[in-house]
């Protein structure tokens, strides 16, 4: 088959995706907002700024005009950053609105909205309603740009409440460097993608400290455990938080100095200040809002995240990073499945 | 309180967990089978071939006599390779039996025996029984012993089925750099430990190839869904698959260099031979035997492992691993949590 599809976005993954697409013998129109963009895109075939040395197809065509983007789509593909996720719905909305057009959203942004908390999906969502949107499929999981641009292996996640819209999806981009995997479950997969930057700032920190191996992964697995606690308390499965978007995606966060969170708790672990750390990277640093509101909710949702605690004291706060690990090193015995073991017994 | 404690087995693991007990303020006697060893170990306090450079405390004292070793010993602790588990416990038993002991037996080795596939505690307890041990505590989780030994943080799981027995063991062991979870879930935990050292073979193979961060963060994801998936089959709870023992030590096998079954699995990937592997590495590498007894064991109870059928093709069956990598990536289209979901809707 061959489907219309539009990628809203050009930065390194939505290039990337939407080479993709094109590789799999669709028909793809790639918008941007910067004219430049869109005519090094289509008369260069290069997008240096976000993947220097990188040669698109031919067949790729960038565009500055949503209207012309989306014009016909069976689906479009929401690859631009978190905080203009809203923007762009609306807009998009009031053009599926001139032509009753209802296309299959689908999305592959990961954090929550500053204020709100709330999930891409539910964003989009509430913007276009079901009125212009068929359905909304996520794409998620352990997934650098550059590998899949150089069509290294990489293995992803499709989810989506409708199971066979997160299989056309898996269609879509599936080939032989490309492996889609598809997950009924958004919270989970929307989850697990968000929280897991919290954790890379952690890690990172650890590392900026001169920590080695073992509380890496100490980190990593306890952080896992309490992200998918919250997670659960949206309705999450646990399920997922073992699968590509949640310990796989960690694991490639945590683990590669390419992750903008994992530097910037690398500095802090450093001794440098929040203040510096931010203007030095001179990009948003997404895990830090994210902390934010991971605790937020925590402490709304009465769940224990010990870690996810230790990090926003140290973001937010001003606390010592050696004092916070201390503290988390000297909790009360646990255990590893129920939490409490020797409280929960001995009352 | 102070515990008389014997360590048997002198090698990094079991000289660093006996330190960090002889710190913890307890009674400890090491034992090791070489004599220079433990002379090395009483009069230079050091332990130069299995932690070159580490000094361990002056009251740490090491003997070849098994039976005064474990003389009044509150709880034995096994850190003995796992082919020579079942003859050490023979040993112990006969000199047990001799004045009518009954201590905690507690284990630190990983692996499965080879032949019967029987799991650790499974062998301790077969030869000592119940009458000579009074339970058996399994301690498990994401530690290199040279960060134990320098105070790095580690967390790890000490299981049992008797959960006084672990938070016992936990008390033993906790200090302010090692932190120890408790676990119901042995089968669980000595599962997770054999079985992610077939995974780190295909980690290593994946790096010698020249693949990249996701296709490893990928292959971790779904190898430990399918270890899972066997230790389940065998009665574990698959929440201990993401706990310390499962997704924290297979981060830590799957991305350090030191890992004799990454470097395996490396070297494979590069394009030496198993024989030239195994000779060059001069040492017992336990993911090649735990292969095949996780293929054999998953052909016996008919579960879906993809990964470890590809690593047992190319270890034993002289398989291509680049076209095995090729027949992963071209299987059918799954999903992610219940497996093959077009064909079970769609019979």
């Amino acid at each position: 088959m061959t489907e219309k599809i539009a990628v809203l976005g050009a930065g390194s993954w939505g290039s990337t995706l939407a080479t993709v697409l094109v590789e799999n013998g669709h028909d793809v129109k790639l918008y941007t907002n910067i004219q430049a963009q869109a005519d090094e895109l289509n008369e260069k075939h290069t997008n240096e700024h976000y993947m220097p040395g990188f040669k698109y197809p031919e067949k790729l065509y960038a565009t500055t005009d949503l209207e012309e983007a989306v014009d016909g789509a069976d689906a479009i593909l929401f690859v631009v950053p978190t905080k203009v996720i809203r923007l762009v719905a609306g807009q998009l909305k009031d053009i599926l609105a001139k032509t009753n057009a209802r296309p299959l959203i689908i999305h592959a942004s990961k954090g929550l909205e500053i204020g709100t908390h709330k999930r891409i999906s539910e964003i989009i969502m509430e913007e276009l309603t079901e009125r212009y949107a068929k359905g909304i499929v996520v794409l998620s999981g352990p997934s650098h740009a550059e590998e899949v641009a150089k069509k290294d292996i990489t293995l992803i996640t499709a989810a989506s409440n409708d199971i066979e819209e997160a299989e056309y999806v898996q269609d879509l981009f599936s080939n032989n460097y490309l492996r889609i995997y598809t997950n009924d479950d958004v919270i989970g997969v929307e989850t697990g993608a968000a929280f897991k930057n919290v954790i890379a700032i952690g890690a990172g920190a650890l590392h900026g400290l001169g920590y080695g191996d073992d509380a890496k992964a100490a980190l990593m697995t306890r952080g896992l455990a309490e992200i998918a606690r919250l997670g659960m308390a949206f309705g999450a499965s646990p399920l997922t938080f073992i699968g590509l978007s949640g310990v796989g995606d960690l694991i490639v966060t945590c683990t590669s100095v390419h992750s903008r969170n994992w530097r910037c708790g690398n500095a802090l672990g450093q001794g440098k200040s929040l203040d510096e750390v931010v203007r030095d990277m001179g990009m948003v640093i997404e895990g830090i809002n994210t902390c934010e509101a991971a605790y937020q909710l925590s402490q709304q949702e009465h769940i224990d995240m010990p870690i996810t605690t230790a990090i926003y004291n140290v973001l937010f706060k001003g606390a010592d990073i050696k004092e916070e690990i201390a503290d988390l090193m000297g909790r009360d015995s646990r255990s590893e499945i129920i939490g409490h073991a020797k409280d929960i017994r001995r009352k």
